[in-house]
């Protein structure tokens, strides 16, 4: 169990696509206001995470390791569409910054993530990072399953 | 991940009662006839399970342990009622038997399951074994946390 703070920028420029990247496939069990149920590959590893209700930035987040064979019969259980994307991980100005391009039904979506200790940490800004998005629940993954950017 | 293949069957008699009995508390992150997500705790350990959509007496299983404290806070995280039940496990004529006498809004209520490896596996019935309800929906845990039968 851990408490997740984290904010949500658009991204406008290239500056973080020489770090490395990993695809990723996730889709969801379920997803209410209340509570999500996503599974995740990454790369060759797979876990099933519970998120709870976002309070401003802050949300529960519980995450298991699951067998990769698993994942993949759990990603057909999904309900909504499965999100394809391949996430950038960057440190800039000491702090860890994780930026998803996404593909499939996202193509043209690209979203970069902050984790913070707390909602008023300060941080640098990228020259590439664009408005912030982290209150606007279109830009949840569990919403662009089910409403994805090209519908937009 | 497993192939569950399960009859259910009401309680008519006591004979069941001197088999040991595990303490049950569990509540569904989500369910629906397509997947359920169920957090268990059984005495002091706990269980992540999802289950997918029922096909006679046949689902797919995924059953993952987790931490105690974890299962602790995601019953608070489920919608709906925790359900309460005392799980009696026993061996009939070479056959496991699980029989779950429930508590709170399911007082009242008496109902034992027996695990097979095919649908028309044959079985011995106890003699305190009453009607069948396997294909009854009512009596899927995950509808007894919405509609408990006290309230039938």
């Amino acid at each position: 169990m851990a408490i997740e703070i984290e904010r949500k920028f658009l991204v406008t420029g290239d500056g973080f696509r020489n770090a490395p990247g990993v695809r990723f496939s996730q889709g969801y069990l379920s997803h209410t206001p209340e509570r999500t149920v996503r599974v995740r590959i990454a790369a060759e590893q797979a876990f099933l995470t519970i998120k709870g209700a976002t309070h401003g930035a802050t949300r529960l987040e519980f995450e298991y390791p699951i067998p990769l064979a698993d994942a993949q019969a759990l990603l057909a259980l999904c309900g909504a569409g499965v999100i394809d994307k391949v996430r950038h991980t960057l440190v800039y100005q000491g702090k860890t910054w994780e930026v998803d391009v996404f593909a499939g039904a996202n193509q043209g979506l690209v979203v970069a993530e902050i984790e913070l200790q707390s909602e008023d940490e300060s941080f640098a800004k990228p020259e590439w990072l664009g408005e912030e998005v982290t209150h606007d629940p279109r830009y949840y993954n569990a919403n662009l399953s089910t409403s994805p950017y090209a519908h937009w």
